[in-house]
Order: C-alpha cells, then sequence, then structure tokens
C-alpha cells in the first residue's frame, strides 16, 4: 500500500506552461488528508519550493535542485555544495553559448544554464571531464555535481520516514525523474511523459500534464 | 470599469492558513483571459511572488516586501534598500523579543520579524525614532523604508499601465493593505477583512478568505 508519493513539479503537477493544476492541489490535499505522506522534489530553487509548500499547504519535506536541498519546517538542509557547479558554468559561458539563468542567485547546490542545442554535446563532454553532471528539466538545464538527483531525495525520504521502497510511488514526466524510478518502488508516469520514464513505468496515465495526478493518485489508492 | 486589479496573497487569495483557494487561482485566470491586468502585492519575499506568479500563470508586474521589489518577466527591481532595516532588527533584537524569521535571506528591501505582543509598543516607538515603518502583516511584522507599502505599488502601477484609479480595483484582508485602499479607487475587503478596511471598502464580499475572489471580481465585472 503506497504510503509515500514523490511528485516531480513543471509539467507534471503542472501543465505545460507551467500552470499548476486545480485538480492536482485537490488531489495532494486530500491524500494528506488520507494520512499520506507527499513530497514534491523539482529543479527549481528552494524559495520556490517553499512557496508551493506554503501555498498548496504540504506537511512534510520538499526537495529542490534536483535532490541536493530540503525544505521542512523553516529549515534548509544543503546536501551537495554550488562551488564546483558555480565554476563549471563560469568556464562553459566562456566556450560556448551557456548562460546562467534568473534563478540562480536563489541556489545552494548547483547552478541551472539555458544553452543553443548544438552546444549540447560540447557541454556534455566538459561535464563527464569536470566529474559533474548535467540534466535537462525540459525548462532549462541543471549542472549538478555526482550523485545530486532525484534518487537522493527518494532514499532521504525513505530514511527519515522509514518507508520501504513497495510503499512508494514515484510520478514524473522527464529523463531528469529517471534517477528516482528506480526498481522497486511503484513508478508512474504521464501521457506526454518521456519515453524512457514509460518504459520502466507501471503505470502511464492517459491523461497529460497535471491533469493525470488525480488519475494516478486513484490507481494507486492514495484518494 | 475595472482595467486592473491589485489583490494581497495572504489571507486574500489564501485560506487563513495560507492554502492557495483553487476558485481564487480560477478567479485571476479567467479574469486575465478577459484581458485584465491582475498584479498581487505582498509582505513576502520576491522568489515566494515568482513561484505564484509562475505558478498561477499571471502575466504582470507582482511584487514583494509590501510594494519595495518588483517581479516582471526575469527581472527584480529594488525601490527601496534594506541596510537601514536590518540594522533596525539587529537593534530591537537587543532590546526585546523581536528576531528575523527565516525568509530574511531572500529579501533585498525590508526585514520581517516576530515578536512577543507585550514589546509592540517599544517597537513602534524604535521604529518612529529611526523613521521607519513597521506593519502587520498577520503572518508577520514587517520594518520597511519610510513610504514603502502598497500604495508605492499601487502608484508604480498605474504609471507603467497608464491607468487612472477609478478603473482600479484592491482588494485586501488586513491592516498593511489600507495604503492602497487610496480615495478615487475601487476598495473591497472580505467578509473577515480588518474593520478598518471595511470602513472605507465600496464592496465588502460576505464571503471568507480566498473564496472572496471569485465574488468580487463578478461583482466588478471583471469575471
Amino acid at each position: 500500500m503506497v504510503k509515500l508519493a514523490i511528485l516531480d513539479v513543471d509539467g507534471t503537477i503542472t501543465d505545460s506552461s507551467r500552470r499548476i493544476q486545480e485538480s492536482a492541489i485537490k488531489a495532494i490535499r486530500k491524500a494528506q488528508d488520507n494520512g499520506k505522506i507527499i513530497s514534491l522534489v523539482s529543479g527549481n530553487v528552494v524559495p520556490v519550493m517553499y512557496a508551493l509548500q506554503i501555498y498548496i499547504g504540504m506537511k512534510y519535506e520538499v526537495f529542490a535542485e534536483n535532490g541536493g536541498v530540503m525544505y521542512y519546517q523553516n529549515r534548509i538542509e544543503k546536501f551537495f555544495h554550488k562551488r564546483k557547479t558555480e565554476e563549471f558554468l563560469k568556464h562553459i559561458s566562456e566556450i560556448s553559448s551557456a548562460r546562467g539563468i534568473f534563478t540562480n542567485v536563489w541556489r545552494y547546490s548547483s547552478m541551472a544554464f539555458e544553452m543553443d542545442s548544438e552546444d549540447t554535446e560540447i557541454v556534455k563532454a566538459e561535464s563527464i571531464r569536470w566529474n559533474l553532471e548535467i540534466t535537462d528539466s525540459s525548462f532549462s538545464w541543471h549542472v549538478l555535481n555526482k550523485g545530486q538527483n532525484k534518487g537522493y531525495a527518494l532514499k532521504k525520504l525513505m530514511e527519515l520516514h522509514h518507508i520501504e521502497k513497495e510503499d512508494i510511488l514515484v510520478v514524473g514526466d522527464s529523463k531528469n525523474d529517471l534517477p528516482m524510478f528506480v526498481e522497486g518502488v511503484n513508478r508512474s508516469t504521464i501521457k506526454n511523459g518521456d519515453p524512457d520514464l514509460k518504459e520502466v513505468s507501471d503505470y502511464i496515465s492517459p491523461m497529460g500534464s497535471g491533469e493525470a495526478i488525480q488519475d494516478i493518485f486513484r490507481k494507486f489508492s492514495l484518494i
């Protein structure tokens, strides 16, 4: 029985233009009322996750920067440092079209950037040389420390709440959600989810971004 | 005819525990679809307003720190400095129970704090001596520069959009909304609004926090 669900934010509980879906808010609140633990994990910054946590009314930990930072009850816990990712961004800005995005001022453990698609290969190669990871949230690129991914957030939540894989549900729509789509957990994606996620999902909702949450929560008896 | 509406956030578009109301989100989106300009002004920090702007899907400027900072299209515009308010907070922390709140790390032009209610008078007296303003958003106290209030945000929006007072609607629920409740604009509060706001309001909705937005927008023909 699913006791804990971890949801990606952009494109998963929101529509494709990032507008949050009222039905997703409703489903999260209802699942919480049913005693379920619901968490969010996003590539976005801590204060944005803090805002979502307040305004949705979430009761447990939420994760920013792809699992690099956790927010809970007025406390920020940082699991990785940003120094190396800042230096990397500076470097690739010099050799490619990469440029940092506006929200980097609020980042604690990673950097986000945009770049022309033809530079993807060179930036990827550099990230390997630097022993860093880059990932595409489909809203922006992120440079992260080794091991800093949504799977890290999953492990943290399992430890904090003493919950086994079989009692966990993960929901996402894009490649950067893959590290939490591990064997043993209940995995679900949406109609417009990434093919890589679909391949390993236990349930693919026939509904799209935002709207699928209610359907998926029903499928796994959270609501 | 109302062309522009400025809404307070906490307690106005949210319920009393700050959970955003789905009907308020719906009303804002619908009013925008009808060509109306909808803005938010809050005592909260910029990245939180940035998050609300994205996830509600707002198209125009939003204001943080009681009008001290404006966010629009990946740009932060700061109208006041935080230095003096930081010094003030340090000072009152030494002579009273006042203590800064967690979100101050993300503030650009003011500071927020909590204090035991018996210290209100001494802190008020100090703010006058320092030529600063303190205000209670009912979620926390704020220390602000002289002239930094929601009326400042109102003036900014009038300038930016070339809109007259008679075409503006302001909606709020607490004392720190008073500076935008100026004569000539359409003023509306909610069932549980502050008595001072009720006294100057053109319309008091019979509905409470969050739920009133749809009713008020209908009353002023925004939706």
